[in-house]
């Protein structure tokens, strides 16, 4: 099949530095972090308010593409699970998805709650979220 | 910045040929489909079954990546406002997020409810909905 390329258009600043001090979920204790797009997306960005929830797409880019069963949460009594069944990171596209509360924006950089990814990941993408058709 | 290389997992089989057909969200009376994975990825999907709501990602192939600010849902009376506050198909990385629920499933192929893209549209992963830590 067709391969596609994805251009990040942003980067997680982030005080967590590698997988071992990450939590599984960012409503798990994640500290505040800053989403840094590229000013070349100030202009699809410009309408992300304080207050807003978001959500956000990582390329989760210190993972493993080949994995396809993992323990969830890596706890050893649980059974092997198919990739697509878990958040696993580690999963052949390591597209990472985030539910964020926006504290302040300044330009195109985005102070964010409840997102746990590492210093340095890439941003692909930010979207509202899924609701009822009569938020849209 | 880095850019990364996005292998799709399967593709959507669908009768909605172009984007004039289609809803604008799956909701809004999008046919069921069905997702075709690659049996190369048997194992990661081996753990969905009948009843399973899942949030699919895709490809949006056929999209404007130059777009960064879009008149939502084609509106003309409504402002035009930044792709990353909207679901715009076009934007940046043209990936789509779609919650639907598995009506059937026969080996690599599952048929689902609420997905409104177009047919060959490239899947690219699936995962469980965001939900509540419990439910983990």
């Amino acid at each position: 099949m067709a391969e596609y390329v994805v251009r990040p258009v942003g980067r997680i600043e982030s005080s967590l530095r590698n997988r071992s001090d990450a939590p599984n979920q960012g409503d798990e204790g994640a500290p505040d972090c800053t989403i840094a797009l590229d000013p070349e997306y100030a202009t699809a960005a410009r309408d992300i308010a304080a207050g807003a929830e978001l959500l956000v797409l990582t390329w989760l880019d210190r993972t493993d593409r080949d994995v396809q069963a993992v323990r969830p949460r890596g706890d050893p009594d649980r059974p092997e699970t198919g990739v697509f069944s878990t958040r696993s990171p580690d999963r052949p596209n390591p597209i990472g998805l985030h539910r964020v509360t926006v504290l302040a924006v300044d330009g195109t950089r985005l102070l964010v709650r409840g997102l746990e990814a590492l210093d340095g990941t890439p941003v692909i993408d930010l979207k509202p979220p899924l609701g009822a058709v009569s938020e849209r």
